[in-house]
């Protein structure tokens, strides 16, 4: 069920400045039990929204990890964003026009407040455990660093406790693609929407990877040249797919805001960061992930003290964590 | 030393029409000894040239495997470039003006057959060796399937017998950024440019892969935000050194002839196509390359009759090809 919280205050970022009126939109499912030790909160990836049971399928579901006859959960959609929060095509109280590129920029820790903030309000002091996919994970680690005893769990899936070289070079690839759009940039809520498109699948390339592309997008066997092949076809209906749903405004922010991604900032460098976690912790990779790499996923887990490495094997790169139910449900449930 | 050839006659497209006056822009290295028994012929890659020694370092030279004391070797900058041989730059006899736009399609089996028509003009009936690495091996391949007793000895580094949905979808991907540029399509050398700039960082991407990225990009160890990412300057850098050396007409003349390459078409299947060879030959994979993976080059191997396969081991993906001379040469010296 969505929801919808404005803050009080206005709302202070890492890099200064300061949002009026910062409005978080949520879903909840399932009801909060007396005592409050049955809340789960879910942290979402790059451009998906606060509705969990509509982007990560079987998961919200009798008998998945997201029971809602067990579990409360939560999730909001990150600040930034365009599906109910605070986000560039928001009126700015200021002005009254849409902020556009005027839309501060914001940090991973920025996103990790409001949700903190939002628990609040909720009064949920103790979360029983929080989940993080992706862009998602980010958030979480962000998050637990600042209130390591306010989680029971922590479950983080093909993620990374600081944006690598590699992670950065894709957004900025995308970046380029938005930008060799004249149009981004005009006031306009579809500004930079070929440039969107082609970010998009940039985007796509990594979180599928060749194997994922290989397995799916083969032309029919023939013994003449195609006229269009299935990976061009899908490449562009992908781009065209985000552009109906997004903006670029709200993509560049986001993209932005993942690069500065870093749990060590200010906190005497990553490990110290991540020996503040002292809640039970799962970590978890994809075999054929190039983004966030099982190697890296393993390394992760070996530098959160205690935490315990389970990988989903799937021929369909970063993007299986959101396909492979089966094997994260099997996982999940046990550990949470 | 660069030459030029110009084709008597027109060049006929396997996509229909035909290009007038065509001219091919050549290097050789070394001298051709008495009975041609040592031309060795290099087929480049996408944006490369003609002069092999410039783009593939620490080959051309003594004790290398193109030694110009032992080898004649040649290399044939591809019909739709822009170095030298007749592309989308070039003056259109049919109007007195560039091509741009109107530069016709091709495919692979047209920039191997203009090769073949070279070769004739230089009198090499017989060629010792044909050498061709990622794109230059599409043309090596169509080649020597065309004229498979015309070669002593075959040298596939890190290539495909056939274009994969990967990396069909990769060349999709920069061609929607190059489309997102709206300077795209004006009849002039630079049309494009900003979507070729990002098109290229796409590309990038491709040929490095995550462990070359997190090897060669680390930002400095700091407690505060870096105001720029060396992953981000270096993307930007590279998009912007091809536009200075490059134009997206002929980057999109050679995607698109990527994307048709299949050594099978019209020849009863890839394996019937690769039944032809019938000289020893070479397949060369790299560890980390993730466009055409040691995998595909080891299936490749096992596909071609009698064929070997050997690894190179580099933490710099794709690239690697151009950048580990020292397992190369020690590789191909043998072999040649």
């Amino acid at each position: 069920m969505r929801h919808y919280y404005t803050f009080p205050e206005p709302f202070e970022l890492e890099l200064g400045g300061k949002i009026q009126n910062l409005t978080i939109a949520y879903d909840t499912y399932g009801t909060l039990a007396e005592g409050g030790g049955n809340a789960v909160w879910v942290c979402h990836a790059l451009t998906a929204n606060s509705d969990v049971a509509d982007w990560w399928p079987h998961t919200v579901e009798k008998g998945a990890f997201l029971d809602p006859e067990k579990c409360f959960t939560v999730c909001a959609n990150i600040i930034g964003s365009c599906y109910g929060s605070t986000g560039p095509l928001s009126v700015n109280p200021a002005t009254g026009k849409p902020y556009y590129g005027d839309f501060p920029r914001l940090t991973i820790r920025d996103m990790a407040r409001a949700h903190s903030l939002l628990a609040d309000h909720l009064g949920l002091r103790r979360i029983h455990a929080l989940v993080g996919s992706s862009v998602g994970g980010f958030q979480a680690v962000e998050w637990i660093a600042a209130e390591p005893r306010r989680f029971g769990r922590l479950v983080l899936i093909a993620t990374d406790v600081k944006a690598s070289p590699w992670s950065i070079a894709i957004d900025e690839t995308q970046r380029m693609a938005i930008r060799a759009d004249a149009t981004w940039g005009e006031p306009r809520a579809d500004a930079g929407a070929a440039g969107l498109a082609a970010a998009r699948a940039i985007g796509l390339l990594s979180y599928r990877g060749g194997e994922g592309y290989n397995l799916t997008q083969q032309d029919p066997e023939s013994d003449t040249l195609p006229d269009d092949h299935r990976a061009c076809t899908y490449q562009r209906h992908q781009g065209d797919k985000l552009v109906k749903r997004f903006n670029a405004y709200s993509y560049m922010t986001i993209l932005d805001a993942f690069d500065t991604h870093d749990v060590g900032r200010g906190r005497g460098g990553v490990d110290a960061a991540l020996r503040r976690i002292c809640c039970p912790t799962m970590v978890v990779g994809l075999t054929t992930d190039i983004i966030f790499t099982p190697a890296e996923q393993r390394e992760i887990a070996r530098r959160i003290p205690g935490a315990v490495y389970r990988e989903i094997s799937s021929p369909l790169g970063h993007d299986g964590f959101l396909v492979e139910h089966g094997q994260l449900n099997a996982i999940l449930n046990d550990f949470l």
